[in-house]
Order: structure tokens, then C-alpha cells, then sequence
């Protein structure tokens, strides 16, 4: 069991709508609507509490609306590491359709102040040393700089942590520059982050990036560690909804890392996680068997290194 | 001023989103997603309050998000008399597109038991007499049956109070058996409650209901009471949101009639309060020099009596 922190600094209020059809310019009836708390560190801190880890939750939280996040916090005996700011935490609305489709409205979060910026970064010097590994995910909030997020990283590092990064776009390219030691972009986000470099693994080892976890949906996922690479594809599985299947297997590399798993079941496991979180319409580890059975479907095979 | 109570037993948090075009099946981002404590009732109560009467608002409000609600009620001072049931308060999502379009999503309310319906009818056997009146607004929530409904609005009328009735449907067809003082249906509602009798009006004077407010968009608003019937047109005003206008009608006919003012100046006000909502994304009084400007341009005549 490790403790582990989870840095959320724009969360969202995930709203999911059901619809037989969305008709634009109507009123539509939903039969259900349902509010979860969420974010990517939030999603990632609750399968690593199924996983049976010490988890806090932290990051910027809107003050008008924090009920669904601290249900939460209360339901899973998480530590609150969040620090309040003025304003509502951002809705993300998904409408579901029976077709499969999917619309997004995301909101833009609160704006968060120097001074809030100020007390998250206190109060990481307080609590940080207790935890072994720290996961920063997601977006940056309105009023946060990369350069801020940068230091946050630096921090987080100089305290000793192990920093797993998630995120995309400038707060990747301005993370990476901290040399977390394990990043997880998808495959876009890579060449995003890394402007189309041909040694782009190499140059993120440079950095001080110690794991570098590239997910690509179902074709599978690729672990590059100093010395070593691993790809896993994952069994097929009917599609119930994506949502937190990248957050399972950030999750589940964490679990397998944390434990001193042997690499090949560490990614074989999370990569099981991953597929089970994408065969639910939420995600998390509700059932044991099922995630044995999914692991035995994942094909795990060494890579010529890099 | 008068003491009035308003009851919204299906209250919605509206989640208004602002976009500048829906892409279906999309990842959309918007500017701006605003919440509001809103139904029927309880806009009505904002425009009471804007008017200057002292309010309570009451009836069922999910246990799970009432934060929106209890800000509302802080903030306004209204007296508090919602019965808290398990579970969320629906949300009604309005997403707005640049070119005028609004698309609405409307969620069902929580299920509300018996003994949530028992406690209201019991809260209001304790706070009704203290009230002049009371405003009855909006759809029934899921569990509660128009039986119940015409049994409430029964209560409230054997209570002394005047009952002011705003629903449609099986609603508005159940309360109206009770013969509530008055009913403001639009010409549909109206319509669709009374299967297009000819004698509509005759019908509802018969059931004991003394004002028949009905309102009509730009078209305008007629209003029956026994021996008199008098249409009033509103000014041509740009559309920014019909949100609240036919609550806002329904708070200045209350307002004229609880302060004895002149029938024609109280059709001329309410009409002119509504046409005032239309002009904001919002609604409320929040400028008495427009209110004025709009009154005096409301045409009121007397129609040759049904």
C-alpha cells in the first residue's frame, strides 16, 4: 500500500445526460441525469482507492458548488487537499445518445487567484513528504500559468515525490521540462508536446523522465522505460463509454510501480484496468474475476528498444 | 405589501450554456455555464420579492444539491418552507447558440415518497394561515399523483388563501376541479385542460375560479373575471430570453390584485413586467424607468364580455 496525493487543479462536475435523441433547438426529455464529482486526478484517485492505496485528493475547488466532491471525499475517507476558490467548479456536460454518440459542452472552470496558486503550493510544503507518489492531471485553470504549473512540479519533485503527469498541450511541453518521472500522453498529445521529434522517447529520458506511458486507445498501450520497452494490447471488449479508461491505466501503472510488480504483469494489469473501465459506463474495480479474466486476454510482448 | 407563499414541487436547477454553435457527437466549449435556482414557483417569488412583498418559497428539494436553493433563499430573505427528499434536484440544461437557437434538456425530478408529501401537507397546516395567498407552479414531481395535487390545492383554499395556480396537463386539469381564485394557462394549456370546450371560461367562472389569466406571447394577455374581460397588447421589445416571462406575469397580476390596484393598471403592470423579461437573458425588476417606459406602451382594452 502507498500513500499517494492526486493533484486535480481543474476539476469538473461531470453531468451525464441520457437521450433516445438529441433534437437541436427542442425541448429534449432526459430520462436520467446523473452528477458525478470528477477530473482526471479525482478518477484516478478512486481506482487507486480500489486498489487499496492511501489516497489524498487535491488542486483548486469552486466554493458555490463542492457538495458532489465532498460526498466523495467523505465516501472514500480520502484526504482533502483542496484548496477553495471563489466561484463554481466547471460543469462538464456529456450527452449520451442510444446510437452511441456522444456530445461534449465543457465549461470553463473558476478563475484561480495568485493567492490560491500561493496556498496550494503552502500547503503541498506541508503535506507533501508524507506521500510516495504524487499524479498531476489534467487541464490548467484560468489564471494558471505553465511556468506556475512548472514550479508545481518542481516542487512536488524537490520534496522528493515521484511526479506522474497527465495532462496535454502547453502544461505537457511546460511539465516535461520539470522531468517527471513518469508521463502518460496519449499518442497525439506526444507529438503535440514533443513537435514531431524522431527520438522523442530518448528526449524525454533526458529530460529525467524516467517512464513514459503512451496509451493509444485500442490498439494498446507502450511503456518506455530506461532500457526497456513493453506493448500491450488489450482483449476486445464492447464499448460501454471511454470515460476514465486513461485515468485506470495511469491508475494501474502507479499500482504496479508503487508494489515493485514485475514490469510485464505491471502493464499487463493496468492495461486490464484500462479495458475494464471502457467496458462500464463509469470505471473503477467492481469486480475481481472479471479484471482476471481481462488480464489473461492482454498480450504483453517486449519491444526493440528505442 | 402582502404575505404570499410559493410552492414549486418539481424545482430545477437551470444550467444555462452559451455557445456559438452545437456541434452534435462534439467536443464543444463554452464561455460561460451559469446555474441558477429556478421553477416556476420560485421565479415567481423573485418577482414578488422585486415588488416588495415578503415570501416564502416551499415545496420538494433534493438533499443532494440544495446549494443553489439555499444561497437563493439567504440572499432574497425568503421564508424557507421546502420539504428536503433523497436525492438530486433535476437540472434543466438550456444551451443557448449564437444564432438565437436554445436547445433544452430536461431532467426528471427525484421520486418523492409519501411521507415527504405527508410532511408538506403538515408544514403547510402550520405556516398557511399566515399567508395571503399562495402560488402553486410548475409540473409534479415523479411520485406525486394529480389526486394529491387537487387534495393540496384544496387545503390551501379551505386555509383562507387566495390559491394561484400556474401548471398544465393532468396538473392543471386536477387543480382546477379545487377551483383555485385564479389560473394562468397559455392559450395551449388552456386549451389542452378543458378539451377545447366552447364555453371554456364559463366553465372554469363554474368551477369557482375568479381569474383566468391567459397569456399568449407577443400576442398578449387576456384576463376573465366574473362580468369583466380586458386584453392588454405589450410593446414591440427585442427578444433576449422568454426564461421567466410567464412567471413574471403571473407575480405583477398577483401584485395588482393583493394591492387593490385598478384592473386596467393591474393588467397594464403585469403585462409590462413580463414584456420586461423578455428583454433580459434573466428576469426581475431591476429597472424602475424601463418598467415605466414599457407600461406606457402596453395597450389595454375591454373585450365584450364571454
Amino acid at each position: 500500500m502507498a500513500k499517494i496525493l492526486t493533484l486535480t487543479l481543474n476539476p469538473a462536475l461531470d453531468l451525464t445526460v441520457r437521450l433516445a435523441r438529441l433534437e437541436p433547438g427542442a425541448v429534449n426529455r432526459s430520462e436520467t441525469m446523473l452528477t458525478h464529482a470528477a477530473g482526471k486526478g479525482v478518477n484516478v484517485a478512486q481506482v487507486l482507492a480500489d486498489l487499496g492505496h492511501d489516497v489524498s485528493v487535491g488542486g483548486f475547488l469552486g466554493d458555490a458548488n463542492p457538495q458532489a466532491f465532498d460526498a466523495l471525499i467523505a465516501h472514500r475517507g480520502f484526504g482533502d487537499a483542496f484548496v477553495r476558490v471563489p466561484g463554481e467548479t466547471r460543469s462538464n456536460i456529456k450527452i449520451a445518445e442510444q446510437d452511441g454518440r456522444v456530445t461534449d459542452i465543457n465549461a470553463p472552470g473558476p478563475l484561480v487567484s495568485d493567492e490560491a496558486q500561493k496556498a496550494l503550493l503552502k500547503r503541498i510544503a506541508m503535506i507533501g513528504p508524507q506521500f510516495d507518489a504524487v499524479v498531476v492531471a489534467g487541464s490548467l485553470p484560468r489564471g494558471v500559468s505553465p511556468q506556475w504549473f512548472q514550479g508545481l512540479l518542481q516542487q512536488l519533485k524537490d520534496l522528493g515525490l515521484k511526479v506522474a503527469l497527465d495532462t496535454s498541450g502547453e502544461a505537457l511541453r511546460a511539465g516535461l521540462q520539470a522531468g517527471p518521472w513518469l508521463v502518460k500522453p496519449n499518442t497525439e498529445e506526444l507529438a503535440e508536446a514533443l513537435e514531431g521529434s524522431t527520438d522523442a522517447i530518448s528526449r524525454l529520458h533526458q529530460h529525467g523522465v524516467e517512464h513514459v506511458v503512451v496509451s493509444d486507445g485500442a490498439a494498446g498501450v507502450t511503456w518506455y522505460c530506461p532500457g526497456a520497452a513493453l506493448h500491450a494490447t488489450p482483449p476486445k471488449v464492447a464499448v460501454a463509454s471511454t470515460v476514465g479508461a486513461g485515468d485506470s491505466l495511469l491508475a494501474g501503472m502507479l499500482h504496479g510501480l508503487l508494489s515493485d510488480e514485475a514490469p510485464e504483469q505491471t502493464l499487463r494489469r493496468a492495461t486490464a484496468i484500462a479495458a475494464m473501465a471502457v467496458t462500464q459506463i463509469g470505471f473503477g474495480i467492481s469486480d475481481d474475476a472479471q479484471l482476471a479474466q481481462l488480464e489473461n486476454g492482454v498480450v504483453v510482448r517486449a519491444l526493440t528498444e528505442q
